[in-house]
């Protein structure tokens, strides 16, 4: 169990992140959890496997992998401690695996919706995203990349410094840039921390922006994401969070503290409607938006989609 | 002369900055330049008007107000020196006192607009803005405002120290937060650093981000503009020049060495179509933008509107 | 056989009525009917059964939830009568225990998507919409509706009613204020007589209107409908007809006989394009319009979606 | 005095009404008291004439064909109380024979945009669209009209009579039916109660919803207003106020006390922005709405549009 | 063999031409092949199979029709030689049937779309297209059809003859006169050369113009397509490519010859987005475009849909 | 008067054709017959004009430049013969002079909107936008230009000749390839039939289409057209009628004849709004479409806007 608090706790404190890195961690907690429950009876056993996946699952309420994750992992059907302990085992591995083979995929996937010549616009730092433009630039592709700087914490300094080891030539721009520097673009390329049930995307605070921009100028936008990005609590009304970050991030604390008539609001994502989302690029294939339902149900389980 | 070298130069190295100010001390240089001419021909005089002219224009020949300003000092229709010298005193004066003066009134005009309980978004550092804004403040109108941060040069953070200044509520956001925050926006208000024959608005980059947004949400944009932001110049083609400014405003120039496949794109202006501004409030008045012309030919005199 | 027909003529004459209602009643029918019918052939029983849904059915011709309901207690696989009794039974009283609960898991689904402070627009009179209003009043959060006329038969004093009844604080607007309102307005929610395969709203007239307008100000439009809404003909082409209502409703039947030239046009619904809902709430979760064939095969059959 | 002070009581009371007829009185009013004010020096009479003004204006303050009435008749530039007379005599003289005028000429200009076989859409009970209706009918068009009925007030039924006395076959629908019918219509056809420096069009409540119907439906729609309807006074940022009547209008007055959580909201206009409307028809032309200030400069005058 | 290669060549020099008659061709070609395969070991005998499909595949690389019947037809589970062939058999004998039926049952579907007095427009000359406006004039519909020419190859003079045939009445337009004539039109029919994953249309060069100015006077674009015509590999994320055309299409090669400087550009295909098509009317019911992933899996396979 | 006929004539036979230089011709002709009118009286003088003007304008009822021309040409306030016709020599020669320079300053002011690198779309045979391309490509831009053949008269094979000629790379398209050509599409440049008084352009059949499907793709479309293209009497609300041409521009009169069922529809021009229009170039500068009416006020003479 505390190796399990122990990976608990560095998902809480950032120490692991990203929505990719923080689900393989967790099915990995509580494969090597289980392992080493010792009870026999299989009541007791499903008890200790749900506490663990609770912890787990509170470290960060609102990232959709973790619940994904964990509970692709800890489903099983057995009737004894032994067939059910293999159950979770298996889930684990074949989960871990996938997760590891995804951003391969998308990346092919995802390259084949890029021309030679095309200039791509990019926000904050998407694993997923680079994937793609690595992919499309590594098949010797001519392109190009608009990177913005995705205040607060600045992320495209991140995707800047990988796109110019991967040797792309590549701009940086403001935030505010994006409607001015859009017609030069082709495709838009973004990442995902949620999908909902309708197609919206929540990602990266300004990615609407992005969206909003490249749709009024016809442009292209690609989502890419893994299917345990989808969010199946949506299909029973649930609405996703916007977690509300810390001021300093935005601004000095003394500073703002000289300011009493002045707060600061920070909101680390924002929704982006289907309408403005051309394709969602996943590990197993391209799908309009509209297809979410249809993904949760045939990858990560029907029993995702029950009410509860 | 001396006194308008320096003028000038003050003007080129953003000693004097802002528009406006930019646009008096221009007409005070050219006035107190006239006042000194001591040749007695008309053309010889003319001549020397046209010169000093030219210098102070050439400072910074993408700004509007700055040959509008000049224009309207120096014209005359005087076939003697004592007569042009006059035409051009009273010109200077009557450009003064009028710029004085707009701000106080496009604030009276533009509060009209403004109810009790609206919540106000507004980008950059913009006088004619904050005039609105404070004018319908001190009314006693129940009112907060919704500042962007305005990267790279962060303009937002004087925006929002002279709004609690005023005492006014201010919620602080970066420029990506903007469509995030636009549901609880009544009204955008916005500067110009200039406006074209077809009422597109030239200011700060960004701005056509927020103007996009609002539109998207049919919330009103107001452009708070003093007719000399009216570029006359487009009547005949002419396009603004968008300056691009230095990557360091974005980035530390080290880091940047550090990533030869990296560039900047930093444009300081964006450009915002006349179907996404509501109205433009002018000292004169409130109008539709599509009215650009007419004020041009109003307010900034009929030969400005002639070709060659 | 006469219960059944009283059940036919009491939908006939609207002493039964309410989409939910009629599909309860005829299922209920349907149910007492089979267990009366004394044939041992199975062909016999089969071709009873067919004549008395057919009775039941041609009652409200356009009612989307009475086939449905018809042909859901109806259907079975059965080689004796016995067993074709008993899976006859089971379907309806499966149906009646679902229809039971739909309302109030719509209720429950549709009250997440309400949040504090949230203002809702409602027209007509649907107890679908009514079930998530009153659900989120229920559960604390702090919400007002507004509540149209719905002329010409103004079952908006209905809703009103009930709102009243709930203490929830309410505001009545006659159908034309529809979009002067809309600013305030946080989200719409509407019932539904019927959806199509392309998630098409056919719905009381005036629905299409305050979906416009909504669509308009960028406000969420939820629809709230039982699964037995949703119309599998339309995969098959047909069209939804619309019913035209008698000219009283609208005028005073003298007036009008005193106009020649003047005639009415009342119809009783207009549809609205799936492009301008957000979601459709059913009781088995939330989903976009186009899901509409994937929750018309996957809750009303594979056979309701077969040709011929 | 007394006849003047009279014809204030008509106005406020509504015995005299229609924004044309109510300009009409008041010029006249005007027109009759100047006739008989005995002061010799000019000083006194003009301030006796704003008073009677002032007290024209009060009785309805929020009609712009009121102010715009009395203003035309009362400016003069004379430094003699005879010369004054005179000229506010020629000023109401002038007024009356152009508004008398007016609703032909704007007949005969809009009927040049009907073509023969037109549905014509209506909204409440305008003069001034009605003109342009029954001038292309008797032109020999064959035209049909769909007149809403108007809740709450129900001017449709005074529009449906008017039209079947010029034995126009007409059709008769609710508000809610706009949409639904829209598909059948060529051109819209409106009034107004007042048109601002941007534009817009305040008119009837509902009026929106047609433009917004018609718009999403690429019909045209025309807007019929003679030129005293511009308002002058928005040039200068003020807002129309919009008028909310009586909740008896709506609902009886005594069910409505019996629900003490509803009230009513009964606004008697709403506001269509420029973009929706194609043409505004005047007395003297057709002009695209962008045009209003060209408009009031050249037939209201250009002190109407001055500041202060 | 040497049948088969008859019939690749026949392809390739388009002696068989027209979506659907190629995929007939090519998959009774392959029926007729494995007949006479003589090996006896599976191995074998599938690497035959697969070479044969490969060659029929390799003649029209961009259609979708081609390739989708010969792996509906080469696809089987055998292990043995007689068992696999006879799958095949099988295979084709569906394939064809189920062809044959496609025009009539699209014809059955689309028709119920249609109204009496419709006014149709269609492009170039689609049998699915036609196959429902003939159906509905059979059903005896007054309707009528707006032809367009369909420059280079006009192909629209073979569908004014089909339609003058069947009685018809037909108007013929250029191509540049479909938005011109779009006011008068109620319904667009076109057909299909390939539907995407993300529901959208490739077709006819213009059909995006003609769905692009139905959407804007919001008239529905039907489109009419057997489900062989939906493309399984763009879920991998592949692009459909646009074969351009030979210059002497379009001008005279030896006037070309002449001008040094002037270029053709003959693309024979174009991209219709999702959201301008209403509805994809197939063979086995009427869908909204996004659902083009459900139609794969259901009726051309599920291992269409796999990766690798 | 014989040469005056001879000119109506070769207008009338289109052996003069093109706007600008019917209009050319008509003033000239006009002018030769002033200066042998030998009338002394000036009534008979002002009757002659009004008859040689009125057999000019009545050759091609339809084209706007026509009667503009002679309007401009025939007007005068003189009240004797000799003056009157020094007044009517004069405005022809007025006339003449700046119709002949109006195709260069066009070329020049439209110029300045295309930039170094640009793309542009070009539809028929247009001077006034061949003008504004030649004129940018001799200032050394690098430009190119994509040009549609223009069914049915094909006058784009004119336009690739003569940009052939000045050296400028050009592609030609058939009409139904605008759509898919627009992503590389830079602007836009069309000339102009008539303008109407809301800033409509009436200009060769499939100009709204590249309007259309320009404005989708949010590029730029400019109109070029000389002042005398506008309409006044659509102030008045007259309509431009759309001249319907011969089917045998479409099809072979022989082959149409073989098809009973079959009629064409050939319209010469088209509408474009003003909403989709960037900016109308003329030899007086440029502007918004909404200017309309102060452009005919400010250049045709404010007569022109007259009623009666």
């Amino acid at each position: 169990m505390q190796q399990l608090l122990d990976t608990a706790e560095k998902i809480r404190t950032m120490e692991i992140r990203g929505a990719g890195r923080i689900a393989e961690a967790a099915s990995a907690a509580l494969r090597d959890y289980v392992l080493n429950i010792k009870v026999t009876n299989i009541k007791d056993f499903n008890k200790k496997v749900d506490e663990a996946a609770s912890i787990l699952i509170q470290t960060r309420p609102t990232a959709v992998s973790l619940p994904n994750a964990v509970q692709l992992t800890k489903r099983h059907t057995a009737t004894e401690v032994s067939e059910a302990r293999e159950e979770i085992l298996r889930n684990a591995d074949k989960f871990l695996e996938q997760a590891g083979q995804a951003l391969k995929k998308m990346g092919e996937i995802g390259a084949k919706r890029i021309r030679d010549g095309d200039v791509i616009m990019t926000h904050c730092n998407s694993h997923a995203a680079l994937s793609v433009i690595t992919t499309a630039f590594k098949q010797g592709k001519d392109i190009s990349v608009i990177a913005t700087e995705s205040r607060p914490r600045r992320q495209g300094l991140i995707t800047i410094k990988e796109l110019n080891d991967h040797g792309i030539p590549t701009t940086l721009i403001v935030d505010s840039a994006v409607r001015y520097c859009m017609k030069d673009v082709d495709t838009v390329i973004v990442g995902a921390d949620a999908i909902t049930i309708n197609g919206a995307l929540v990602n990266k605070v300004g990615t609407s922006q992005l969206a909003l921009a490249a749709n009024e100028a016809r442009k292209n936008l690609l989502c890419v994401a893994e299917t345990f990005k989808f969010s199946p609590k949506t299909i029973h009304g649930d609405l996703i969070e916007i977690e509300e970050r810390s001021p300093e991030e935005v601004i000095d604390t003394e500073v703002l503290a000289g300011m009493p008539n002045v707060k600061v609001k920070n909101p680390a994502f924002d929704i982006t409607p289907a309408e403005y989302i051309d394709m969602i690029i996943t590990e197993v294939g391209a799908f309009p938006p509209q297809m979410a339902y249809t993904i949760i149900k045939e990858h990560l389980g029907w029993e995702f989609t029950k009410m509860g």
